[in-house]
């Protein structure tokens, strides 16, 4: 007899269940959708729900038996609106972005040390382009945000020789960092900076943290990349600092609103590079490790790993 | 009294003198010259030569007092015609690009896992491309060589959690590669491979090693890196294997000849990104130490470091 009834709710459903029912979890009985339409009719008496924050949204007041909900993305702003309940147990998955983002960021940084694609634009005039190229070794970059991800963000720079410098709001606890701001050191921290990287999550207090003011203290020949939330991030201010050549480049994974709309400034902005929130996914076989793991910690009464804090938002 | 004279020739030769006479190194006099015929007025009574090989070929014969030449490249091919004499000890650079080389094959390995090129076309037509990102961790690399270079490149891919082959003559020294492999063994160390990348010096053992019957080895997803010698590449073969999708892509830093020329296939073939000779460029900062290192060496009557076997080529 099944004590626990989980609502697996995600565009990837099948695959999540598949991987679940590998996993012979002991009395767990599952409920399967991947819309809030499909989960309607039989989830009402679900204790346990898995999937995706957009989706867990539409079906989160319909719950009566609710005690907990694991995400499947590390943002979890579609749960935390005003009017949304907080008796349950939330948690989100971390732990298995940061190789991902990893690869993301420095494959944007690299790009831009190797020129490649400019050497990409030559080629296709059949032009030898032997431009000198540039190297990370050596260059600064300073992470807005130092948790989990960035964490495995440093060690990565640190094996390419880079200096890295870390703004949190007062954890300095990844050995990797050589220098830590916290507070009003934004600005100094800012400077001379060769890459900035945004993994801040979006909250009020991260609102429009990357406005004019911070990314006028880069030095010119910087490069914003934004892989934590889009309201983070000014986007008109950022806009203008590219078209006015303060800034040297932006690589951008997330926006204020995803899908970018056709109209945006950006699709037009100069030195700004588009990757459409590809960054980090949550790959099924990653994530349900962190359901398995916390299943477990919740039948035996534990406390649950990646437990959000609804106040603060993360 | 100095009781060496250095010819000094190359390209940089002003940024070489500079960082030379810095390190106030005893007992030498120092002849610089950007070109040959600069060089020839003044340098028939130098014994030591350091500089670039393909300017060193041309003052080569007229040297009568020869000891020792200190070459600022990997590659020492220029010097090594069957007509060119012996009987000098020649060092060439090593040690050095390691770092810098495995930038370069890390960039072009992101960038096809990121499809970064394809969403940059997007982002050219206002398309928000969603297309899901592959990852390096978990892939494989081989490695054709596994000298310095090759062992910087085999901690990186550790890094990012790939699986390292190496292809060697015989050494297995390298504690980042998980497999060797040797001699006849060659396309099996190709099945498999996501990437393979050639780091193999030009000699006439290597002579297009990477010929149809390698690139037919390996998966049809992989992508060849070419970062050694441009005569380890059967070219036809590679333009072939591409032409008809034998192989998903390549990159090619070297060619038979440099610059490629205009009517080369490769400027049209697809798939395939040229980087013109950029991957690992003589920073005269990092060659220069090198080259104090062994002249204290000299100076004390021992064994330089880098010596060049001219029987093997390298």
């Amino acid at each position: 007899m099944s004590e626990h009834k989980l609502l697996l709710l995600s565009k990837y459903a099948q695959e999540y269940q598949r991987l679940i029912a590998a996993a012979g979890l002991p009395g767990l009985e599952l409920v399967v959708a991947s819309s809030p339409g499909e989960a309607r009719a039989q989830a009402a008496d679900c204790d346990l729900v898995f999937g995706e924050p957009v989706l867990i949204r539409e079906v989160l007041p319909r719950l009566p038996r609710l005690r907990w909900v694991q995400v499947t993305w590390a943002g979890v702003e579609p749960l935390l609106g005003p009017e949304a309940r907080r008796d349950y147990l939330l948690t989100n998955a971390r732990g298995v972005f940061g190789d991902l983002m990893s690869e993301y960021v420095f494959a944007y940084l690299l790009l831009h040390e190797r020129r490649i694609l400019a050497r990409y634009l030559a080629q296709q005039d059949h032009r030898w382009d032997a431009t000198e190229t540039g190297v990370l070794r050596g260059k600064r970059i300073g992470l807005l945000g130092v948790g989990s991800i960035g964490a495995v963000l440093a060690h990565t720079a640190k094996h390419f020789k880079m200096s890295v410098y870390g703004y949190t709001r007062g954890s300095e606890g990844c050995p990797d960092v050589d220098a830590y701001y916290h507070g009003a050191a934004l600005l100094a921290f800012a400077f001379g900076l060769d890459y900035l990287v945004s993994l801040l999550p979006g909250t009020p207090e991260t609102h429009h943290l990357v406005n004019a003011s911070l990314l006028g203290a880069l030095p010119a020949r910087a490069v914003f990349v934004s892989v934590g939330r889009g309201s983070v991030v000014d986007e008109d201010a950022l806009a203008e600092a590219l078209r006015t050549g303060r800034l040297a480049g932006a690589v951008l994974d997330v926006f204020e609103q995803e899908p970018l709309p056709p109209e945006h400034i950006f699709w037009s902005t100069p030195n700004l590079l588009i990757s459409s929130h590809t960054a980090a996914p949550s790959f099924p076989e990653d994530v349900t490790g962190l359901f398995i793991e916390n299943y477990r910690l919740f039948l035996e009464g534990q406390a649950l790993k990646y437990r959000v804090d609804f106040e603060r938002g993360y």
